[in-house]
């Protein structure tokens, strides 16, 4: 099925990313899932919840997941853990079964999944920003003293160096570095109504191993506070903006024509002269897409009671999209200025 | 890949449609582009502007697409169509080469295409709604005179009957399914620059013909008047908000627990007793899936100058999702009318 | 208080309009709530439910709002009427109170007043679509065999005739004219629960007469049906969309500057020899803000149980301000096609 | 005019917030703007590229608009400033006029009034969150040890307390005061294409005595690098946000009817013995409202070239509103939370 151009077999070779794609495939998912299980017994078998030698088993077990029963399973529960920790359970044996998942539930493994893969991709996102910021750097040795046309309004204004226009473009970069370096990447860990009613005295404790053992921030449960989504969905929405404004500049200077040289430009199929500015359009594109599913994560703010099913889902269906669309606008963007041959005029 | 949950291994369970996903596969998609060319030929012989022999090739050639070399092409020019018809070209030979696609582009081929298997999709989600009024009609005959509650402002405010309840939810599924009916489907047709330059005075009579083979409405082309889109979305999410309004309706029935009995709710993976109301709560995530993504199919509406590479691919981003949330909906809609084993109190 | 651009003291003269902006006084709204008591108070007495001579005191109260205490209980009842209502039995009299507002609710009043005064509004865009139509049509006599550049994905294609341009911006107008002119503007009935239990088995023919006497369409009450609303924020967001598809392509033109002579332009605070093509581009930011705000009217269209006051309160928060935002499109619409003094190249 | 709820003269008793709003006046905005001049001025006094005697002119200036004149020359020149330039010109006597707003454009007085305005507003915003905190503190030292029904999935779960639920509701409201208090408010200065051209070497020490002046942040001119009013908007939108899904939990716990008691509700124009709970609702679509305006701020990040008109405009249809959005939801649940005389059983 390829309703999204981001799974897309065609479609994503120009709005998909391979490498950030990767993370949301199921085996990833699924590794992530696990290694909660295994971080989570782990941590009860160090405060002596478990029998250290069932965190020895969850942790070592080879598990191949039964994927249509999942499917079968996520359809009626709405969630994809109940069948997956069934199947878990039938994987390291009986007797380490009990202490599987103990005082955990749905959200804990899903949204602590999330964030891990997340923050694996924000440490990529993080680089492709410097490798962005170092092209237009390159540019700008090369072309920052040309002239070029300021435009304000859409009308000639004022001549400007090369060098002020790419530092608009470069200046937000920067600064989307620092913050995604800076992003907290919080645990999910609250068990049935976010109180680690089953935990005891030695919550707070288990929570902070696990956060360690995962490499995660450690802090209170967020399973209907969910700041740190739209955190990290505005942190996205504005990379994805700020690579949209270049997209547009580059869009319009490539129509003027007189100021600007790309290569790798589109082929069109009715007429063989055309140079299309594929990768600057799509950039506007994809910040227009983030700008609009953002919308939808802060309705998901109004997350009702202990756990809301509606709003939780509701962000299953956007983030991930977009992070790729994210992803898709740095690797363009990257390109992009990669394929600048010329720009403003001596 | 599996970013989007509509495409997802299990998550698809929940929120897909295998029935409507079949028409966003790249074989429906591909075959319906093929269609497009083989009924251009067709109607462009009919009227003497090419050999009736070349368009017999073009329409009997078997076609065995090279994705691989599609995806790559797309990555390049942005669209699919200018490799997918150079390897049709290399399908039909040399001399039929000449005479297909004539005097189209790229957004001809796509928006066709996408119009045909709309068209296809809105016929089912009438039988759907139909169905779903059914469902609500047998629960009508058997609860209709039960007590329940009204609220407003959610506080109970005057007792009203089970018939005035259902009767809120199926009102506006007779009114969506007269729209499906009476929706135009209109055939792209404008070449480069939508002047349908290449074709002379028999263009409309041509673009009039490939309507007819393609049983789409004949109408100007529209390749910057994206009207039928922001019309198709717009339906679309009125279909799932109504729903979203029944499912949150019954979420509400269910949590206040003795005005409804359901079958089939969700298990937890923390808490065996639980039966949650999944299906409802979905329908409420899917509707304000498709309220967030209106919005973005309204913004490409601002499409630039002839054709817009960058509204258009926003539209790619959107309206086959919100075809799917509207999909599932109607599905998961249906499954819940029929899960419902009491409604009201006697 | 200048919070809206549309009612501000200054911005209001480049976003705002007087035309329509009247029918959003609290005058207006007052009459349009005055004249559905009256009309409710006819329609019961010709029906018996109250005496005629109540009715008449009602249709003739003189009335004198005091819009203090209309603003502290708005505060407190989240809606006007109560002490509207509160207010207007006073002025009718003991006698004649009794039989005010008898059977309706808060919603009643608020929607249909809506109703009334938005289908005088569209009466009046319908005008002015064809006023703009007339507009590009002298245009399209003056300048419609001159050459413009055709351009997709912002590249330069193949020469078109502005007459080819003028199209695309034409024909959506007329499609809209005819569509605001079929649009239902349905009166809103329901009482308490929407069920009219006050008034027994007269209900429905005493509905009919109030439509009739206020112009309404008769309808089955909507007030947790929201289509009506969704219908008409759709619309109006498709049409502030094709004026900001025009727009935008001004815009484009004005910069290349070559194809395109417009009087009236903005000056600047900073470059005296600059001209703005300041219209067209606020067409551009009218057509996004409608984009933008159609997604929260969709999402009230998820508005749970009989009457839901989150939902409706949020449809106040935006579709006046959406009716707006097109009323100042369509004026500056006609403006800038009025203040085009060439187009093309002969 | 009152087409927005925050601006109406009954509506703004629910919707509006006195003391938010004057900072939106247009005396707080042209007193902002004026007060940019006579800052700008003493700082270009300061470094010697005015007189000091023009610098003190300006800054003593009676100034008294004449705002039909802005009201007219907003409708052409898309911005007040250079009209109101003007008429500060003619206040401040010939002389002056001359070194008054030199280097300077119109966004650099609009987005710097702006900053300013949004800064002091900030921290009433900070004020308040601290208000509420404390008023849900009173709640939990009163009832924090009562038991409350957990809900995930809009269905019972297990008890919690009620200081469980209090800390959900406060958490955010810390951090959020802790962010508002970091926000930059940066002074915006760029000058016609935001090179500060006119200002030669001296014109990075001018805009730090500038921002110095105004007790604004120094930075680069963002005039088309719109992060900062991103960041704030997104800031706001997750306060309302977080408020929301408090008001949400309220509305429910209400409509159960046996966990909470709120004074101050709403009375109903049909139902005599209903007690809505009209803020909580509120709540609920003021969080809806900022979520779907959200969106259209960060469309606006994609702003072209050196300054759009467009994009800017878009974001005065939106930011205003949104930080009266901020403001009435902070009002309204500092309202309610005194409102709650009991919350869960003993």
């Amino acid at each position: 099925m390829t309703i999204s151009p981001f799974d897309h077999p065609f479609l994503s070779g120009l709005l998909g990313d391979d490498e950030i794609a990767s993370y949301f495939s199921i085996e990833a998912d699924i590794r992530a899932m696990a290694s909660f299980e295994a971080a989570l017994a782990r941590a009860e078998a160090a405060h002596g919840l478990i029998p250290a030698d069932a965190a020895r088993r969850i942790a070592d077990a080879a598990f191949s997941p039964d994927v249509s029963s999942l499917r079968s399973a996520t359809a009626r529960d709405g969630v994809v853990v109940p069948d997956l920790i069934k199947q878990l359970r039938t994987a390291v044996g009986e007797e380490a079964a009990k202490s599987l998942h103990l005082g955990a539930t749905s959200q804990d493994v899903i949204d602590t999944s999330l964030m891990i893969r997340l923050k694996a991709v924000a440490f990529l996102f993080a680089g492709r920003l410097s490798a962005i910021a170092a092209g237009l750097d390159v540019l700008d040795r090369q072309f920052g003293r040309n002239h070029l046309m300021g435009h304000t309004r859409m009308q000639a204004a004022i001549p400007i160096t090369v060098s002020d226009r790419l530092n608009t473009w470069r200046a937000p970069l920067t600064t989307y570095r620092d913050r995604l370096t800076e992003l907290s990447f919080p645990v999910q860990f609250g068990g049935a109504a976010g109180t680690l009613d089953k935990l005891g005295p030695q919550a707070a404790a288990i929570r902070a191993s696990l956060a360690q053992e995962l490499g995660l921030t450690d802090a209170p449960q967020w399973q209907s506070g969910r700041l740190p989504i739209a955190d990290i969905a505005g942190l996205f929405a504005s990379i994805s903006g700020s690579l949209g404004k270049m997209g547009q500049d580059i869009a319009l200077l490539a129509q003027a024509g007189d100021e600007i040289e790309i290569s790798g430009g589109g082929t069109s199929s009715a007429m063989a002269h055309k140079q299309n500015p594929v990768s600057a359009e799509v950039l506007v594109s994809l910040a227009r897409f983030n700008a609009t599913a953002l919308s939808g994560i802060h309705q998901s703010v109004i997350h009702e009671q202990e756990r809301s099913g509606a709003a939780w889902t509701l962000e299953w269906l956007l983030l991930p999209q977009m992070t790729m669309a994210t992803a898709a606008s740095l690797r363009l963007a990257g390109e992009l200025a990669g394929n600048i041959k010329r720009l403003g005029t001596a």
